[in-house]
């Protein structure tokens, strides 16, 4: 049923220039190519400009190393039944509705104005003439998909069980809600229009209905982290440039190295190959008191300036830092280490990690206040890695111990996911796991 | 201090076209004016494009009939001073720092990079380098800034509490949480980059410190009523199109008839001239249930058709609804109403209601999950009008009884707050009521 079905009132016919809602905005990957051409990760780019989208099939799935969009709607469900038969409609499902929604069709063949009149519409409809806005969808599995807490194998799938598809271990600064943190199943909705994330995140819960029921959901903006070099570095809440020395989609080499799972990698999990471990964590930022630290110290803390991003030792953002350079006291003797032995930049650099690198895609989050007159605000962090117990685990347990940051920072929300290799025309999210 | 201050580092000397964020759309009045050109509801516009601006200084305040920009950030506040003089002081100070933020620049003279050192920054730059974005400012006070529950009157202002500013009274659907309810002072920021409305709320709230705190927020996205005939009309979450027949900011007439608060209106309130109320509602929707409503049932409740936003008694989104409309029996004898009595379209159009008009400026809202594997997500109404006990009221009482829509929402929040006049060149805001 993918790829093929027109619907009879498609959005795309719905198009209108004129309308509101966010522009696909440094697209450089989807503006930058054919219509139709293959990148070198596997993702098919449709179109160009507001109507920008990626195709939902290819070797990895899109989302990863896509050009970061604006928007996320990320969802985490447990599953509801025991059927694997129903698990895997499901997933065939999703599959379907996922190559339509991407493209801006609606999550079933007759959309949400069609079909018959006595019966719920196959789609929600509340993104009914909105252009694509370069969605891309996600999905992942958790570990207890595989193996309960009370060590219950419920579909049958425990000897496929992945080695690093761990239960990250506390770190210091945790404070993790259970209702924010892990889950069986998982998807990122990333996309320059939040509506058009939310709708999707929605009919896929809608199509879960009887199988898999929400857990839990975050809404974030304002990406975080940039994934391609065409794009500018964005800030965090602490309004400081954040992920300048990210893993970048046109870093091919790189990327097989540190984020994509590799033939060999886990003889459990070969059906894992060509996909990744995504490492979400919801960190509130006490940004209050942030706001009351002097800039000498907020910069001293990040190792980097606020406006330029670059390094305290000197050059601009992308000056690669120089961990050694020291001031001079007034005397002409050496002063201390112009950049902070507990600086972020220098505890997560991968110099101080073995040549450990991770490809970020965060977003900002605010959820409100806290009931103290506080925002609940901070960064939804999420990083895609090929091994999170050699490259996340250790990164982690260093910050959370050392890093001056870390003053400002709460864990309240957590999760680890296997992500599922891409889906080739034909086939179905996590074929090669449940056939 | 307003207007005049050049920071050194200026957000708009960093704008650059090729950066993520949202371009401001659907900007007909932005774009199609001169700069600095005075417009009619007093909102002057700059520049135009990504750079797209309205001036904080008019005749009222710019965000009410200004085309509804893509994003919003709500807050309320409540006073934690017995003193007037210091919440004179933060009115004064709120105004500095909104005509800043409006344009573009940091909250204070310094922004967020420069002045002392060892000092916290002036503004905390995580917008710096985003456009203004067309970012708005709306402040209101509440009932309680006026008079307490217990009836007291902390900064002398009962004798200027406006006659309209009532306590709401309950609803049959109302489910309302006090912690999202009510409060001393509000201020709605919209923009079409939500990082540029989340960095004005959450600068309001640092400059407020000491002074106020905030009782409650609420994040919104995707417009759901069109203020201009410039903009189409957004679908709300139910996935039909909203507020086709809203009062708009072309309809100069009836914006005095039916959303300024007119001279004579209050004795009492004078200083609220050229002000408004503001009606702000956090209204879940049940999704989950509408979404296994049928087609033809879905739209009985609307009276209006999903795909074109028609009345379902013929025509297109524009044409009037004919009331009177019936269908035919088999036998060719006259049926029920097309439009049925129950239907939203109905009981909320003006004609069921003497001729009441609200100008509606809502936006749909996501905040994870209920627990119980719903999404927490609805509409975030806000209604502008010059009467809230004649035009609010009444409407919602009837809709609260009879709309057969209701059977899906529940409100889970409220507020009522007297909208301030616009702040004239060298006042502030509010300066009427407390000077």
């Amino acid at each position: 049923m993918s790829g093929g079905t027109t619907p009879r009132l498609s959005r795309r016919q719905l198009i209108s220039l004129a309308g509101g809602g966010a522009v696909a905005a440094g697209g450089g990957l989807a503006l930058g190519r054919a219509t139709g051409a293959e990148a070198s990760d596997g993702v098919a780019v449709h179109d160009a400009g507001m109507a920008a989208s990626y195709d939902f099939h290819g070797a990895h799935q899109a989302g990863i190393v896509t050009p970061a969009q604006d928007h996320l709607h990320f969802a985490a469900f447990d599953v509801t039944t025991d059927s694997r038969d129903a698990l895997v409609r499901l997933l065939r499902d999703w599959t379907d509705a996922a190559a339509r929604l991407v493209v801006g069709d609606g999550a079933g063949p007759m959309g949400p104005t069609s079909g018959p009149y006595s019966a719920p519409p196959d789609d929600t409809g509340e993104a009914l003439g909105l252009p694509p806005s370069r969605l891309t969808l996600t999905f992942g599995v958790g570990r207890s998909l595989f193996t309960t807490a009370e060590g219950v194998d419920r579909f049958g799938l425990g000897p496929q069980l992945p080695e690093r598809l761990i239960e990250l271990p506390h770190f210091p600064a945790d404070d993790l809600d259970p209702a924010r943190s892990d889950g069986d199943l998982c998807v990122q909705a990333c996309a320059d229009d939040p509506q058009v994330a939310v709708h999707a995140v929605r009919n896929l819960a809608r199509i879960a209905f009887g199988t898999a029921a929400v857990r839990w959901t975050q809404l974030g903006f304002g990406r975080t982290s940039s994934t391609s070099t065409s794009q500018e570095t964005p800030r965090n809440l602490f309004g400081f440039k954040d992920g300048t020395a990210n893993l970048k989609a046109e870093s091919t080499g790189e990327l097989d190295e540190h984020v994509w799972v590799q033939a060999g990698d886990d003889p459990r999990a070969e059906w894992l190959r060509g996909g990744s471990y995504l490492v979400a964590r919801r960190i509130n930022m006490h940004i209050e008191t942030w706001d009351r630290t002097s800039l000498a110290e907020q910069e001293a803390i990040v190792g980097r300036d606020k406006g330029a991003g670059a390094p305290l030792s000197g050059g601009d953002e992308f000056t690669e830092p120089d961990f050694d350079a020291r001031g001079r006291r007034p005397d002409g003797s050496p002063g201390g280490p112009l950049i902070a032995t507990d600086s972020h930049v220098r505890l997560a650099h991968p110099s101080s990690n073995g040549g450990v690198r991770i490809l970020r895609r965060g977003y900002n989050f605010t959820d409100g206040t806290d009931g103290l007159g506080r925002l609940d605000a901070g960064l939804f962090f999420l990083a895609y890695v090929r091994d999170p117990v050699r490259q996340y685990v250790p990164l982690q347990t260093k910050l959370s111990r050392d890093d001056s940051m870390m003053e400002y920072l709460e864990h309240t929300g957590s999760g680890l996911f296997a992500v599922l290799p891409g889906v080739r025309r034909g086939s179905f999210l996590g074929e090669a796991l449940l056939s």
